[in-house]
């Protein structure tokens, strides 16, 4: 795999203080022809799950060659490794703290620690890895740099468990896993997972009841609920030019409900 | 007109998603050496009145042959088409629902709806057509594909009214048209509908009368009222360093007018 | 110095209008090679301070040859001049009103008014100076141009005062000059001012008072207090995984006192 020379930065830094422009410039004085492309800065702080959820979301749109640096990273300076990982398709630079198992993990191909950048002899600031240790490595990377040279292999990285569906002949029982800020709420329940044909399907969440799959939000009116198979193949609940986050009151966690038939769900 | 390989974004999908990022990564992987300029993503959800103002806003100041992408789009999924415009300064790719009216509207030399891209295969989300197909025609059109090529041609687009202003013997009658993110206010009346000199304006807003047009914020008192042509040409109601907005409780659509002369203008 | 095509962007602006992208437009418009490297647009509104501090803190990261554009500036369109400074690493652009002062002061070898530039024959809206005469200079600059031709010689430009440390055989005495968008409150005590071993150190603001300065938040438990040295060589007061400046109420200007022995700052 060859570096394409972009690198996209995500983190729980915000945009009101100077630390994401502290790692671009750092960046661009270590490879200056490289493309840096923000994926967010404003995942809800120390939130390692949240930014797993966007980092997997948007990788597969990247072309082949892009190096990843994620700083979510409440440890900075303690005792948690600081990676890189190798898959066939991107690099991924960042805290072992389990924010870049979702999107790389099933497909890694090499992995080491980062404890010094070949080029990069600036001292670290104990606060501030994602300046003096990321930032450098991920532009080492993007001009061809070997990971091996970063630190020693790792054979195994942090993992954070993502929510599995339980499915029994009455229905499959998930949950909200991610609430987008248009309020719309992303279960761990895939399309691959539910029966066609969707209109005979009803999922219920708390003491609501939406029955069938609608196809887009503008098939229900404005303001009413659905339930539909959102841009990540996953089943959501959603309102029609509003919030299903204060509609529902729902928080991510909670529990979702599909009835494989909706005859058989019916209440008596 | 040639493509000068500049993508601008403009959208309601904010930066705490992994939404934009997504978008700019399929853009990446069909047109590699394309560079990305974003507008805004905090237009207010669903507000295509304000994401056409500002789009109409900024275009004049970006180079000929810029390919502005535009996902403000409540209707994804439905009947609404997926539309492609060309002026003689540059394309635009976005939903027709009216978004792209003000800043190409009376200047299309040539539109077309979207059905499919050339060289793009992937499924295309009902709820994502960001993604899976405005994104992909940029990338298309930045890249030097042909309109004709997207799908049919289009006799018509929609169109959304902007409000006149109304001109009687007294004075000017218009309406806040956008309130900034500093609370200033501007009105559709423009630079060149006001009779000079401007020191015998009186400019009407709800209770509130304020006599003459100054040049800039600084010329009154922090705190202060004062009304002044903004950079958009348009007169804007404004508080020195302070927020109009908050200290009018002025609204979009509120009515405005201008006394063309103060001695006229002074009730008895 | 060279440039190096790379130009940096710093407002009070924020990004839900288009401001910022009429901004890159008309740079794009004049420098079509140029790099756009966001710096931040949420600087608190009109907040010079503020801008002048994250402006100084990211400079040294960005190559020699960096022109940085910045446009805090609620005297826009007063007699406040224009004006453009370059150093050995880098040159500035914005209002002669302190806010490129703490990156560009010490350091200045060359200061210029901007009052035209060379190519741009537009007109200059009195409210927006950014679009209309900042971002054509910091262009011009980043192409090659000349300063002397922007406007006349500046021999002295607008300073403010960042507030000084007073020392005494006691302690230290200082004041929170930043709070970030984490709630870490930095004070204008630097490292260097600071007797070893920190671990007698002892740090007091308000009421409270923290025995020696750790080496990273996760020295701490979750929710903890501690003092540190920040990522800018700076003491900081933080909480772990949470907000100093909500847990302390402390707001920017409030006094720090840093003992110089922990023995000898025993009460009673």
């Amino acid at each position: 795999m060859k570096s394409n020379h972009i690198i996209t930065l995500l983190t729980d830094f915000g945009l009101s203080d100077g630390y994401v422009a502290a790692m671009k410039g750092v960046i661009l004085s270590h490879a200056p022809a490289v493309r840096l492309v923000d994926i967010s800065h404003s995942i809800e702080r120390h939130n390692i799950l949240s930014g797993a959820f966007v980092l997997a979301s948007v990788e597969p749109y990247f072309p082949v060659g892009t190096v990843h640096l994620v700083v979510i990273d409440p440890g900075v300076g303690s005792e948690r490794d600081a990676i890189a990982l190798r898959t066939n398709r991107a690099w991924f630079v960042g805290p072992d703290n389990g924010v870049l198992w979702k999107a790389a993990g099933q497909d890694i191909v090499e992995a080491t620690s980062i404890t010094s950048v070949p080029g990069f002899s600036g001292p670290i600031s104990s606060t501030f890895h994602g300046r003096d240790l990321f930032s450098p490595a991920a532009a080492y990377l993007s001009h061809g740099g070997e990971m091996r040279r970063l630190g020693d292999p790792k054979t195994s990285i942090l993992q954070i468990p993502f929510p599995d569906i339980r499915i029994s002949p009455e229905g499959i029982r998930g949950q909200v896993i991610r609430i987008d800020s248009f309020g719309n709420a992303t279960t761990n329940i895939s399309r691959h997972d539910l029966p066609a044909p969707f209109d005979e399907t009803r999922v219920e969440i708390g003491s609501t009841k939406l029955d069938g799959i609608v196809n887009c939000y503008a098939d229900v009116k404005k303001g009413e609920l659905c339930a539909l198979i959102g841009s990540d193949e996953l089943l959501e609940i959603a309102v029609s030019q509003g919030s299903a986050a204060e509609v529902l009151n729902v928080r991510e966690g909670q529990e979702v409900f599909v009835f494989l038939s909706a005859l058989e769900s019916s209440p008596s």
